[in-house]
């Protein structure tokens, strides 16, 4: 069934951007961007949160590809060389590379030029959708600049807090809206929104830390993007700061707060999302 | 009134992004890329649109700052080493200059989110001005990817007709889609929104030609950004391929047809864009 859904999505990207009608050189590096892989974890969350809820699939599939964009636009300008300026990204080279930087730089702003059209064509709930994809959007780009910029507000001077606050933001915005805007294309009420809410920002930051774990200590080859980059570059994360043996106990805890947060939906329909939180907590790339 | 507009605008920016409690680096860059002076050509466009179709100036404030924000991302990335390269801008240096350029481009990025937040606020008519705003922005991407990276549709192959497109997409799209979101608030039928995409249609090109011409007439310290730029760096422009005395024909010829599409508006109420149409015109920076 996830293989099910990850060709759902892949047909839905595909055929947004062809819609679209891009300029050549735009169009070939959005696809590059958007159609290479990926685990496609945000958009599954968008349609499994939309099921849990009691809805139609159908109704989360443009949130679902909407908020992927968001994804590939900020993977494509977080590459970058004036940001964190990688080669390697799924096991290929990243848009700059394999094009140029003006081309990774134009086609990272159309591609969230066409996530906003995206969410705006969601057949339930469209202006609620639209709006937690921007401001998902909006957070995730607070949280790079705290990670690149290291300019914090003067509230948050601690390196613990640091941390927590890019991994909320920089990760847990986009992956905690993606759960949200599944609930609102089931147009699911107040509270089972606050439990998707709950779910989507405990595995957002458990997602973080196992990636950061990941970087500390699995390979490049393995992992289809440089290893060891985090610690090489002097990177906050999750293990540098509180160590390997606290990174896991951290998230064996998240895993089991988001789960949690399931018990007050239907149990049937949830069932995908608790799989995905254990397959989540002990994946290895 | 021009002025009282100008103030009003700015205003509803500095509060829009205020609101948003943007992280630190980015906040003091998108200020500094918005805030800073600019002719405010498009929302003045939006607004006048808007009350010459008919409607309140209130319903069009959101939709007029949307795409100011959109224009003002686009200066910043269009501006950056990869792109344009420019170091001046309104008379200062340029956001990768006055800041660097990973803030340059979240700060971008950061503006063409809240582009659409606010729009989705429109009192009236939220998703349509939405949607035109998007398209805009994804067309006037399109233009700049024609420009720098110069690939083009394989049915595109004079030169003639490739500075056109450019000029369309880069310049004209978001110009025309300030005109009809002003009618869009104004909730105007479809035969004014018609008239109003001719006129801004016509003014988008018009401006664009008037900026090559000064580009290739006026010094860098009159226009407050590098002037004879175009020339030196090869790139296409209305002089460069038709010649200046053709291109000030043109400039006559689309103020002429601009302000015909007016004739099936309210006099008195369009007015104001006549005069700026005039204006724009003769216009030396």
């Amino acid at each position: 069934m996830q293989d099910a859904l990850v060709e759902r999505i892949d047909a839905a990207l595909e055929s947004a951007i062809s819609a679209r009608k891009l300029a050549p050189a735009i169009d070939e590096a959005a696809r590059y961007a958007v159609l290479g892989g990926g685990k496609r974890l945000r958009p599954i969350l968008a349609l499994r949160a939309c099921l849990a809820a009691g809805g139609e699939i159908d109704d989360a599939v443009p949130a679902a590809i909407a908020i992927e964009c968001i994804h590939a636009f900020s993977l494509v300008h977080d590459d970058l060389p004036a940001l964190d300026d990688d080669d390697l990204r799924r096991g290929r080279p990243t848009v700059h590379r394999a094009f140029n930087e003006s081309v990774a730089i134009l086609a990272g702003d159309a591609l969230q030029c066409i996530a906003a059209e995206i969410a705006a064509e969601s057949p339930r709930n469209p202006l609620p959708i639209l709006r937690e994809v921007l401001a998902g959007t909006r957070l995730m780009i607070d949280g790079q600049s705290y990670d690149t910029e290291g300019v914090f507000p003067d509230e948050v001077r601690e390196e613990e807090d640091r941390l927590r606050l890019i991994h909320r933001l920089k990760t847990g915005a986009l992956i905690r809206a993606a759960c949200r805007c599944g609930g609102l294309a089931a147009e699911a009420d107040a509270e089972i929104l606050e439990r998707l809410d709950r779910f989507g920002t405990a595995i957002g930051l458990m997602f973080q830390i196992v990636d950061d774990v990941l970087d500390e200590t699995q390979s490049t080859e393995h992992l289809g993007k440089t290893g060891g980059k985090d610690r090489a570059s002097g990177k906050r994360t999750f293990p540098s700061i509180f160590g390997l043996e606290a990174s896991r106990t951290e998230i064996r805890s998240l895993a089991e707060d988001a789960v949690l947060q399931l018990d007050g939906l239907d149990p049937e329909g949830s069932k995908p999302l608790r799989d995905l939180v254990a397959m989540l907590a002990v994946r290895t790339r």
